[in-house]
């Protein structure tokens, strides 16, 4: 019956770092918020208050802006596999550590007919994610990779059904056969290996599920994130499992009728609160162990 | 020495209105914020608590929605001058009212290689702004229509210096030839006219500003912010009058020397506070008075 | 017809001072958010570049920490006008200078019984503003001081009503006569003189504010506001105006007879948008011209 | 290798319902954000679009409101136990419920002396947090709460060193024997019992918490984490594990000595980002196997 210490990790989070790439005069830019954690043997830094084990925060924070340079951060997750390496392969207490990494994009500005070669303006779609955590050393030393998005705020102004749902005493709800659809996206998911063309998969997934998004006629958000992440499986074997959580942005048709004034689903009132949920996962069924890969550090990389 | 009723207003913030224009297969979408604000004859509510002049602000939330449909959304600015114009000259003890609006863009979907017909996805960058006063009536009726955006994060990776400034004791800033200017752009203009080709001056305003910002080899944000603001007014001869609020986004180049690794202006740290801000008005030395163009109700529209 | 520079100020945004007293084992602290803003003779830097008259951000930074130790900060106002009477007096193209302050307030820590000496959890309720203006020299130096707060968020159950409003055709609002009143409050006063006890003065004008939002029976949110301003203005002399923006944060009776459920004005929804936005001022007819009091830098000090 | 579905919950998130209890001229109010979510036999939803096992997410608010009136919600956890039992229950395809709750506390506002019976201000400290999960059905039924809070903002301005520390080559941090230290706390634990005194379990945990926070002499914030962790353990049997994560909010000696000015830990700056980030676990090594408690739906409940 003794209270004892679980599992604990530390790090250093949101690293706000810009990487210019100026080796010609058309320069490009990453923008990303990267955090750190650590796991290994830190229990005497919680039971006793010593840190010989403890490589400071600081230092983590050090280490991930000297990547950017040493290794650059064309790819975020070859980013984040060398500095995970790093933590894992040269600091003796680390057992495992995980890089989180958000990317902001940036659109090259176009002045004149001709792209600027070094001004941008900054793209407020959706935030990329990724996460790298690696743990062990030598042989046993096993690797997870996630990638994803948060942010990706999409709407259909028709084909979007809702009807035929179960009722019960608390069931006032309408039936309907055409509404608006929309969400604000986050997907993450799983790598089954690292022998990935990270940015080209990036591209290809985002443009896959707006696409299914965009032309499954829904009869429930559940089909169309069903749909979205089986397109992504089907077109991405290096991907095993994807993540979606799904806020339903309910958007009601206005009352307009009491004036007399038709509505016929042309002005919607966008609610802020509540908000349907919904959060599904597709998976193979051959998927190999999850693992540490999901065990979010900050927010929802 | 009595003590008295100063300035009041009252209104609706934020009804967050969806528009779909669906007369063909190919829908429209407008996404807004309206917030409407009422002068007049209003101090009985305040002094004795009669309601009897008060046009409720459910009422107000009403009329935004109605006229969502009644006079469309096409154009931010006509439908504030339809909606000002209702409350000003329809409801009587009304001497004038404010329309502030926020649009939020959306981008359409290509799926397939083709434009989708009714689906989007938000575009996050700036957020455009409209402002409508309408004071007085018949004949001595006054307009007054500001335009403008906020949140339009832009910003070079060379082509800006800072030197050559005044110095004090309390001054270590290191001068410096090449360094990241970014910002969160804030700007509003006047119009001088109600005779306007709205969405294509939006467009042309925010090319005109981000050519500049772009193009202007930088000794200061000062120095910019003059240029973009003037290259408006040379434009666009409906507009009077420019005000630009301009948070310098501090980019600081890392110190790796500590480390051996060279930084040749390759890696920033983006800090979040304290910030410089600049703010700066261009305008016509004949520009008709301001009046209560620039008068907010909420935030910066 | 010429174009011209306008109205321009700039500074350092946001410094984020805390300051410990330390002087004996009982610890004192202040949180403070400063933001400093110059005018004056900064035209050369808008038009050519030239930065010899500026005073850069940084060095404005640098000055608002070093105050905090020179002159203090046990009371916002005087630190303020320490800071802003600096630049103006000894910095020779500083025209005018406005500090602006927000205050997060601490709760020091009852552990084991007994006040501790150096612990304290942030006290989340309203953040103090102050607001110090200074311009000119020698004889002719002006000043201005307002103070205020925002976000004070408060809520009645009961004792008051709305009806008797103005109806046209677009209004579909039912009378009460017993609703939630709540708001997130935000005032700002303008002081008529620099000899104030600056601590005790904001107690008591929150104490106020909050007694007559208690226990005046309101018919509309006007009336309330209106009181507490008056209120304000009879307790304290030194105080010759007060603005109040004030929205009418709505709570909807739940709609639960469609269950058989009795909601005798026990169950709400608190909704987000929109809401009601009331402001109104009430000031001393003899009040003295507010100058540039209210021309705020960073939102709403 | 076939795509199938895997992990899937639905349901309505941020219902923000206010009761008032008004049996008496004393009033009382609880401000709640509650989230619901199911699991159970959905999957025809998502592989075919058949809604006939979904109880629309608009039939799970309702519920939550209506329940607000039918079982109160002067505990937390025993709303929450008799809105998960409901679902699982009455419903027939849910297999099992979670439901989240984040409450916002009121401080009864004291006018001329007295405590006023109707009004509040919001208490902007640390939100409450609580969960419930029922999966199963009859003599099988299985039950999980936990409590917690998040945004507890504590600081103390001495009795914290860093020193000691692991060094490697990125290694330039300074150890210190007097700093501050700051966090802004997320706490939640796990109950091994239904048999509790919420309310008070609820505020004897806080002030344990703060209490050794205050006391601890810390030599890192993984030590006080612990410390404040077991503390919870020892006094409260019916808690078996409690999770925190703990942001180390920098403040940063502000470097004064450039200007001739000593600053012995007085003149601080609080930065943003980024910040070291701990999370630990402390739990009793025979607690029951924590099952779905900490499975997460909206955000950290």
């Amino acid at each position: 019956m003794a209270i004892i210490l679980g599992d604990d990790r530390y790090g250093k989070a949101e690293n706000r770092i810009v990487r210019i790439v100026r080796d010609s005069p058309r320069h490009e830019i990453r923008d990303v918020n990267v955090s750190t954690a650590l796991r290994g043997d830190f229990a005497a830094a919680h039971l006793e208050g010593d840190q010989g084990n403890v490589l400071p925060t600081d230092t983590q924070k050090q280490t991930a802006y000297a990547y950017a340079k040493l290794h650059g951060l064309t790819e975020l997750e070859e980013y984040g596999l060398a500095l995970a390496r790093h933590f894992v392969d040269d600091v003796e207490p680390v057992a495992s550590a995980r890089i989180e990494i958000e990317e902001f994009a940036w659109d090259r500005v176009v002045a004149d007919g001709a792209e600027h070669d070094h001004t941008w303006t900054r793209n407020g779609k959706e935030v990329r994610l990724a996460s790298v955590t690696v743990a062990g050393s030598g042989e046993a030393q096993q690797t997870w990779v996630t990638g994803g998005f948060k942010d990706l705020v999409i709407l259909k102004s028709t084909g979007s059904e809702f009807h035929g749902f179960l009722e019960d005493e608390y069931t006032v709800l309408e039936p309907t056969t055409d509404r608006i659809m929309a969400t604000s996206l986050v997907a993450t998911w799983r790598f089954g290996t690292t022998d990935v063309d990270w940015n080209a998969v990036y591209d290809g997934v985002k443009a896959v599920m707006v696409e299914r998004f965009a032309n499954v006629h829904s009869l429930a958000l559940q089909q169309t994130l069903y749909a979205m992440g089986r397109a992504v499986l089907e077109a991405y074997p290096e991907i095993v499992e994807i993540r979606m959580s799904a806020p339903n942005k309910h958007h009601f048709l206005y009352d307009l009728g009491r004036f007399g004034i038709d509505n016929d689903n042309e002005v919607f009132h966008a609610d802020d609160r509540p908000y349907g949920l919904i959060q599904a996962t597709v998976t193979r069924d051959d998927a190999p162990d999850a693992g540490p890969a999901w065990d979010h550090y900050t927010g929802l990389v």
